[in-house]
């Protein structure tokens, strides 16, 4: 997308810098695909800028997107060794997350996405990261597994500058409400509309 | 998106393993964030199968996704370095293609645009990459600068299994026609409006 001018200037008391540096809350959704991807893309940005990323990953699967989260935890391994970039972290919820004692079979999916939105919203008070990409996040929204009130409340006032991607299917008109910019990825065509099944390196 | 079943079984004379492998035809195209983001978090999961990744940008600008090239190239001597994922090549036309002896204040962007397409043409027939990324390539088939109904016959009948994204606002129907895969972008909420204007990790 070209930058642009904005379309208007608020009367907010902020100056362009200020505005301008104000950090965003990020949302993907829509039925088509590209909304975790575009999130991952940002991340490569956000690396090469030196950000410190936090990706939690809302998912069952220990699977899901292992081609994204190697590649990234290998950008932050370079980061380790060289300087180059900034720190990565991924954690995913899959069975259990990396830093609960709980793995495995034990794990009650629900009580799982309440551990990890704690755990965001400590990183949050913290200012541990400077993008997180709250992955696949609409869901336990949606589910009312958290409360999208408190979720709203929480990401509309953390401090210092975190930019938040929140990605998923169905997102909640207050989390848009909330959101700074929302991106809806619809789906025009799919290959599975023709019979086609997922493959390796487009879907995982 | 969850992996699902498709749709409908075409009679199309090939097994499922044959249509699952089919390469792709992708266009991420709508007035929303995203379309190169999804992009390049596509050529995160490829570079990590070890695909060979090309991107093509149809650009003026030479400083447009310096964080995105940097990274990618960054993996692309990681390749070279340790075996490591894929190779990564990245051209942007900006001021002039890095395989063209015409450069600066000389260079036409239309004619600029054909040279990039004729050496993406040449590129497909050798099956020189895995995935193609030919980002805003939409912009040049919009103005006329290259004939749309050429770039849909080669695409469609390129060899090999060459998978391809083209990214830019209002993409021609003939390609979303031919595309397998379409996905709209869609401005919900730009900060833009809010009279933001953009900053550096989120823009570029």
């Amino acid at each position: 997308m070209p930058k642009g001018q904005p379309s208007r200037v608020p009367d907010d008391g902020l100056t362009t810098r200020q505005r301008r540096n104000r950090p965003l809350l990020m949302v993907h959704t829509g039925d088509g695909k590209g909304k975790s991807s575009a999130a991952f893309g940002l991340a490569l940005r956000g690396w090469n800028q030196g950000w410190r990323i936090g990706v939690f990953q809302f998912v069952k699967s220990a699977k899901w997107r292992i081609g994204e989260q190697t590649v990234l935890e290998r950008l932050g391994r370079l980061h380790e060794e060289t300087g180059e970039g900034g720190p990565v972290e991924w954690h995913k919820m899959g069975s259990g997350w990396s830093w609960s004692r709980k793995q495995g079979d034990e794990v009650d999916h629900a009580s799982a996405a309440v551990e990890g939105w704690h755990e965001i919203t400590r990183r949050l008070a913290e200012e541990r990261h400077d993008l997180l990409i709250l992955d696949e996040f609409t869901y336990p929204m949606g589910w009312g597994w958290v409360d999208v009130d408190e979720v709203v409340d929480v990401l509309t006032h953390r401090p210092g500058h975190q930019h938040v991607v929140i990605t998923g299917r169905r997102a909640d008109p207050r989390l848009i409400d909330a959101a700074d910019l929302v991106t809806e990825m619809a789906k025009v065509k799919h290959p599975m509309d023709a019979g086609q099944k997922g493959q390796r390196g487009i879907e995982w």
